[in-house]
This record gives C-alpha cells, sequence and structure tokens, in this order.
C-alpha cells in the first residue's frame, strides 16, 4: 500500500477511527455510531448509481429518500439538503477512483500504470454519466467541487512523484505529470460522448502520452534522469 | 487562411457585414451602426483586461462603466447585465485564442504546430487569471460558459482535421487529438499556479506529447497512416 492510497484509506477511516474504544457494559453507543456510519455510506453509495442516471436537477431528494427506502426527515439527519448530499457523493466517487487507480507497487513500473490506467478507463465505462457531470456542470451545482477535482488531481501527482521517491517535483516533471492527468481526464470526458472508441486503444493512447511526456521531461531536464530514468526502464 | 481560421472570422465580423450597404446621402444609420459594433468591442475588450486582474465577484457593473468613461445606462445599452456582460467577454477571449492559434499554412506542420502553441502559451501568459478563472469557475457564473469551452476545443479539433484534409475523424484519431486539447488545457491551468517553468519547456512537453499521440493512433489504426504520415513526416 502506497503512502498515498493509505492516506486517502486514512480519510475515509477518519470517522470510525474517532469513535471512543468499546467499553464493556456501554457497548451501544459506538455500535450506534457504526450503524450511522454505515448508513451513510449505503446513502452515498446509493448517490453515486442514482447521479449516473438522472441529472442533478431531475433528482429530488424525495427521490433519494425514495430510492433508499427511508423517510426524507432521516435523510436529513444524515445531509442538510440536496446540494450537500451531491458534493458528498462527488467526494465519496473521487475517493473510490482514487482507490481503485492506487498503484500496486507488487507490479513493475509500467504494468502498474497500466492497471491504474485501466481502472480508471473501468470506471468511466461504468459510471460516464456521473463522471462527465462532474467535470461539466458539477462546478456550477457546488463551488466545493472544484476543490475535490483538484484535491483528487493532487493526490494522483502524489501516486507519481511516491513512485519516483520524489517530495517537491522539478517544474518540468510537475508539468509533465499535470499535463497527462488532464490528458486523462479530458480523453475521458470526450470517450464518454464517443464510446466507440475501443478501451484498450484509448488506454494505449494515454500510455503513450505518458511515456513521451515523461521522456520529454527527462530530456529538458537531466537532473530528473536518476531518479525517472530507472524506473521507467526497469517497466518497459 | 484556413477555413477554420475564416469560420472563426466570419462569426466575429458577422455583424459589421450584416449591416446594409451605405447609401449616399443617408449615412448616418451605417455609421452610427459602426460606432455601436465598436463601442461594443471596445468594451469586451475592456472586460478582457478587467476580468484579467479581477474577479467575477470583485467587478461590479459600475466598476466597468467607470473603467469605459460611460455611464451605466449606456453600459447596459450594449449589455442587459453583469452576467451578460461576462459570457460575451468569454466568448470574445475565446474567438481571439482561436485567431492567434489558427493554423499557418505558409508554414511547414512542425513549424505550424510550433507556432500555434507558441501563440497559445503567450495568450495564457499574458492573460493567465482570466483564462484560469474561464475554466475553474466560469460555468459557475453562467452556464452558458461550458458551451463556449466546448465550441473552442471542436474549432481547434477542425484545425487539425482540416489540415489532414479529413472531415469525419476515426475514432482512435479523435481521441488523439481531444487528449491533446484537453492536455493543452491543463498544463496551461498549471502553468499559471506554477509560472517557473519554462515557456520553451512547457512548449517542448506539450508537442512531445502531440507526436507521441498521434504516432500511436497511426499505429493503433493503420488506416489513418496515408493521410497523417505524410504531413506529419514532412514537418518533422
Amino acid at each position: 500500500m502506497t503512502p498515498a492510497r493509505s492516506a486517502a484509506a486514512r480519510r475515509r477511516a477518519a470517522k470510525p477511527a474517532a469513535r471512543p474504544p468499546a467499553r464493556k457494559g456501554k457497548e451501544r453507543p459506538p455500535r450506534l455510531r457504526l450503524q450511522i456510519d454505515e448508513r451513510r455510506a449505503q446513502l452515498l453509495e446509493l448517490g453515486i448509481k442514482l447521479f449516473s442516471t438522472r441529472s442533478y436537477n431531475d433528482l429530488s431528494i424525495d427521490d433519494v429518500a425514495a430510492a433508499a427506502g427511508i423517510s426524507k426527515g432521516l435523510l436529513y439527519h444524515y445531509f442538510p439538503g440536496k446540494q450537500e448530499f451531491y458534493v458528498e457523493v462527488i467526494r465519496e466517487a473521487s475517493l473510490r477512483l482514487q482507490q481503485l487507480t492506487a498503484p500496486d507497487p507488487s507490479l513493475s513500473p509500467a504494468a502498474r500504470l497500466r492497471a491504474a490506467v485501466d481502472a480508471h478507463l473501468n470506471y468511466v465505462q461504468e459510471y460516464g454519466p456521473v463522471y462527465a457531470a462532474i467535470y461539466t456542470s458539477g462546478v456550477a451545482i457546488a463551488a466545493e467541487v472544484s476543490a475535490i477535482l483538484e484535491e483528487h488531481r493532487q493526490v494522483v501527482l502524489q501516486y507519481f512523484l511516491h513512485d519516483f521517491k520524489i517530495t517537491r517535483p522539478r517544474p518540468v516533471l510537475r508539468a509533465a505529470l499535470r499535463a497527462w492527468i488532464a490528458m486523462v481526464e479530458g480523453a475521458s470526458l470526450d470517450w464518454i460522448t464517443h464510446p466507440e472508441l475501443d478501451r484498450a486503444h484509448l488506454r494505449d493512447l494515454l500510455i503513450a502520452g505518458y511515456a513521451a511526456l515523461l521522456g520529454k521531461a527527462i530530456e529538458l531536464d537531466p537532473k530528473l534522469a536518476s531518479s525517472l530514468e530507472k524506473i521507467l526502464r526497469s517497466g518497459s
């Protein structure tokens, strides 16, 4: 597990971890808390599914409550309103994608990248409409979406830097990685509206783009070579 | 001048062209119309400058009128409100960037791409804050911004397709070009917040990404070779 992955895992686990340790004969509050956390997670899971098939404007808080089989009052107990629910659903979707695409250190660098890109494209294929909606109209629904997207990019950037054992990237490396992340987002969004493209072809395009950007970064800034060339060579 | 460029030029020129031809002894209405168009263009020019240094929320319609040296009432004559003014400023900025980056057919393909990327990066350097604001919060201010950005990407896509003499791109070519356009946007946005990167280095990264994406597209879909290889080879 990479530090980046465990950071995401830590964030996800933050609430349960903050619970006081269970005490004998007084188990109800922790169990209740667990139920609350589980119910909240179930609602977010449901939200990802609902927003995958219906737009924000088409989905009312009554619809969410009905789909969850709970009262609207109970739903408001978890989320103050539809906008807050939407923001938390997007945050949850971002965290899941972070987990799915976290680098697997048991793989070679090339296989690791390939697996991460495959996982990303699988996700986009499964949740296309919600992925597209987040990027195209999410910010218009709630300003927080911009920060969630930016944090997502930062986490992906850190995945790479951790692999390279670099804490502060030199400017050209940072630019190459951010350019690649943007390429993945843009190509994913276009693929949702033009799904006739073979998924393996899209993956190969993205990997070719990555190799070219990193290769050029090393050429432009030879000081990068020592950190990157070994990992890039060993993986190909 | 490419068809894409002339399409942009046509759109910009649409209003003056729609004027009836001047008639002897009755020149006032056309001249008045010209003054209106010119004044409107000046206001949009001013808007680009104002939004480059101040955010949407920080700039009032009074500020715009004061900076233009006109009354608020006259400003409302041109734009019904601040949001409409903002949308038109963004549309104007997009059209300018389209003109600045239109391919120059007098150059070789490689020099043409290099010139377009240089022009794009010059623009980003000059209008960084407004470029960043459009992409990060524009849609939150006015939903139309999303369509303006998408149309901009379509125009850039057409620049390339016209160069390749292709009207309907095969899926992998479309994906490669859209991926590259997204890469340019993302790298530009990151450069605005991290300007320590040398501009020539960023340009070289973007060109390397382009070559890799197009090269891989040809490899994945050999039918593309006949249209693309000649132009890509001739330019390098």
